[in-house]
């Protein structure tokens, strides 16, 4: 008998959603996409060609899609004002959760999600920073841990965006909780994971700039910030977020230790090709975040899965989600009103460290 | 009603056997793995735990399963000893074929694969060059198509394996047909690939050396060889094989043409990570082929089977296998006689050409 | 008849001024090296070797040698402490003055050689920032002029040295000024040089760590840092100086346009080997400043003996000296008192700027 | 007294030659330029502006120059034609010699100057292989001294040059000798560095074609050109020549060995700038070898003149330079002829090597 397979549905058919339902259905082979939800009718009609002719059922409604028989865990991937509410209900129907980042732009909603899954310590609550699956990341992270670097000190990561000339961004910008929340964040959660997740956050500050999308001002958001976040451990990491790169996605991440340094993606290639023409030596680099991270994505998927079938403990703990968001809405705060924001051990908020 | 799986079978279950078997079972999403032989019982044993599960039916005897009912196509991952035979058995039992590379080591015997194949061109019948997969290799194919570095007209490749100290290699050589065969034969596909798949070949010289295994002679073998073809339409390709590789995995090829060069994997790279220490900057490349290759192998099990199921042509045809094995056979001739060896327009080996 | 050669002095013969004199007596075919002092015996031991049998005068007095007949220009190469005065005295003696960075690690004393300058508009006197004079820089910097990257807005620079376990750099911190002012003082004159010279510093907010050096913290030093320098055009620089790099001199720095971004030096080298062995591939880095900017050097020397001859315009203005030690000096006093500092648009020192 | 300056002196002022003698008068502390000699009246113009205000004696007959008084050696950048007899006049004069690269053309002519400067072995006779004085080349000569790479084995080493669309390679082919005797002799020259300078070649086999400039044919060279050196202690060379590259000097070397590799420039750059635009990241190359091998050159003149002075061992053999001329005079041969050459291993021409 063919082992069993974890029936998963999918909760949001956007770009994102897409992505997951067809890694859970084509790629992922110990799950079984059963499942997809959408409020969408155009999202609904892309699911009745890729979706529907593989046994997945379609749903227009969230809390219907759970209730069908048999369904073992859901992966949302709505937009983020969903997310808490959405991976709540999941929880409450018994079902395994891999949620889409953030949790919430909310560091208190992020918290509830938290709240929920503790009590139901059977399931698998997990937020998807797709960095963690990255097989890059992962091999710097091993070398870190085998010592390769001494104790890891300073910690300078970007997530930056290639220009997008439409103004989606000026639009998106209105719930994604800012520049800080939406890019920087997958920065912030691998600063704790390399520095150790229950780092305590001593001060942020930061600076942003508005070089091509002044609108983005009335979101109190901008389209390129700079960060540096203190750790009571004795380490910084300073982040650098941009929605404005010419040449493409050019996300890159330096560990720096007492004895050496790790550098992620320093050099971003879109793959092995070099051209040599007129204007020198030149590589494309990707366009967008899925073309630097689709495999990590895929490696979601299935541990997700793995860690679902076989009771494993998952690669990473649902607090570092919130503690993520609170540290980028601290960044986001200290953009907009120019103060340095600093918090005591326990993590509270305090006028100002004794230095 | 789903939409239907092509039923394949996998013949040989050694190194590269298990990975065929595992791309069809798991990551080709068309494709149904539905029964596997190897004559080998420790191959079995290992597919009595990674296929049986999955529904797949194990055979002891290659003929015994092509006569399962409603299999489709076969790939041919056995020792290169039966590639043939097993190619046109498969092709008279009305199977699609896909088989590793070479066809065999011989060039009449290779030609009675093209032959047996002519009689059912209703059948997808290929010869699988991984590279021709490659994401790099195909962007590059498809700069130089886009007028990118004008007229190709050098062609420089290796493929490099590391050293492995055991010996393997030089039992390996027995049957392999030599390093030209065995190894440069990817770059002279690719060399046909990138010239045009019907280039004739002129001439061809080569040397080789055993700088570390000296046993290889015995084989009329080399550690390392060098070899120059020169084509009838003014182009030349020459290529660098060795088992001798300190750092791993080191395949490379130049495009070089009237206004540019193309380089796929002139800096390997096992990762996107560089660590700094004591010793300067520093990357790690992949061990084996296998690390380089694995996703294209992936796609060529993807394309092979859309091609099967949607009638569509195959993306190259399987005389050039034959061409392949000849040029390689010529070089590794060389090498041992010492001779420059000549060939006509047509192809047919002549004494000397008139310069 | 020959040209005239402009006759120069070099005060000091530490390490950099050796170097200095050296780039002068041999390097600069314009320049003659006339005469050298320094108070220091073993200095003068090894200018009895390297200078004085080339016709160089020595003293151990910098005012004595002031005196001597001829002289048209100083380079002064001193310790920090001593680098205003000499060079006002200098200025006050009619010489052309090249001065080490920085002026002094005082901005008020810094300001006093500009004062001193101004009154003699028709020497040449400049604060030798050497990565102006580097090839790479000054390329970026041609490249940023003609367009390539439209508006120039997030500048990233860091001055990375290599661990020295010595311990020198605990005693040097007494009167270095600090990692901000020692170090981050070249990343800083790049910035106003990319930015704008004139360019005028809204809030600069820092941090910085010992993970080496704990003793560091006696002269209010670190030895890592990182900062955040906003500018009124609305452009943003953040740096990182570090004393502790495992692998050699790091130096890199990148400038963020609206349509493009300039890198320099992001991935350091030695020179043009790459070494392949059982570890990956390598390549070794310079070990100090020297090992990366000695031609840098050098060509300061010419370009400056250059402006004195033909009376040109230097590379760059004085004042920039003073403002580059200004916002060397808040960095430094933000990182000791945790506060972020604000300026107004005139450059002077406020409680907080409206946001 | 200031130290004694070698007095030399430059024969041809052309590309090359102008560079000599600025590099003997700016760049070499201890040598002097006293005279320099053209018969091209351009050439000479040239020379009353860049040297003779310096105190260098302008000559229209290079013997003329030889009896200036107190000459003490000689650097020959003329034309290649009379590399030889210039060498030997100088020789015959008692002067040190320093020879561009090549001798000449024959073997037979370049062995004359071998046998002259055997009758004077107090005397420095160099041919100038640049490339020796490069210092990432003898970073890696080094580290195989050092036993990095373990036996070298495989040598791969091209000498690409930028396209010339003006047609010049073509009238300047009837004298060069061809592309193996005047680009490749570098890379000959190499090989013969790092396999022992006295390897003694076995076989050479090349093949070439003319894709940008036909009329190359007249003069029996090629445009592109690949060929195959053996030699009788197991080592093979093997080499590429290009005179069409688009992007600007593409010269690259690898050393395999059997415990590694050592690449030098395999990356090649102007600088160290990167520049990210819509097209991706793209660095430029230098235009043209001195582009590339600039400090080369001025390291050779300085190390020449120290081994005048000091009496110290030149770092190079002259006879190499006859060996290098007749390795590349073969492989010119081969590639004409289309017949593979064979020697014995005294150096002698044979028919056939027994396999």
């Amino acid at each position: 008998m063919a082992p069993t397979k974890l029936k998963i549905a999918c909760a949001g058919l956007g770009r994102m959603g897409k992505r997951h339902a067809l890694h859970f259905l084509n790629r992922t082979p110990r799950a079984e996409l059963v499942a997809a939800s959408s409020p969408d009718e155009a999202e609904l009609a892309w699911a009745r060609t890729h979706l529907e002719p593989y046994g997945v059922v379609l749903y227009r409604d969230y809390d219907e899609m759970l209730k069908q028989e048999g369904l073992q865990a859901v992966v949302i991937a709505s937009v983020t004002t969903v997310h808490a509410e959405q991976a709540i209900k999941g929880i409450e129907a018994n079902l395994h959760v891999l949620c889409e980042k953030p949790l919430s732009t909310s560091v208190e909603i992020s918290q509830t999600v938290v709240d929920a899954a503790k009590k139901k310590p059977h399931l698998k609550v997990m937020c998807g920073f797709s960095r963690r699956f990255d097989s890059s990341y992962r091999d710097a992270h091993e070398k870190m841990d085998a010592g390769l670097i001494g104790r890891p000190s300073i910690f300078r990561s970007q997530t930056c965006d290639k220009l997008d000339p439409s103004g989606f961004f000026v639009a998106y910008a209105e719930f994604s909780g800012g520049i800080f929340v939406d890019c920087s964040i997958h920065d912030i959660d691998l600063a704790l994971w390399f520095f150790g997740q229950d780092s305590q956050v001593k001060s942020v500050a930061s600076s942003g700039i508005t070089a091509v999308q002044p609108e983005l001002r009335k979101h109190r958001d901008r389209d390129n910030a700079v960060g540096i976040v203190e750790f009571y451990g004795g380490q910084i990491a300073y982040l650098f977020a941009s929605r404005m790169m010419a040449a493409g996605q050019d996300d890159a991440t330096e560990i720096i230790g007492t004895e050496g340094k790790l550098q992620v993606n320093a050099q971003p290639m879109s793959n092995l090709v070099n051209i040599y023409d007129a204007a020198g030596i030149r590589r494309e680099i990707p366009p967008h975040y899925y073309g630097r991270f689709e495999q990590a994505f895929v490696n979601e998927a299935n541990e997700f899965t793995a860690c679902c079938l076989d009771d494993l403990k998952l690669p990473m703990k649902l607090t570092g989600a919130v503690q993520a968001v609170k540290i980028g809405c601290a960044l986001q705060e200290a953009m907009n009103t120019g103060a340095k924001i600093w918090f005591d051990e326990t993590g509270r908020r305090i006028e100002r460290a004794v230095m």
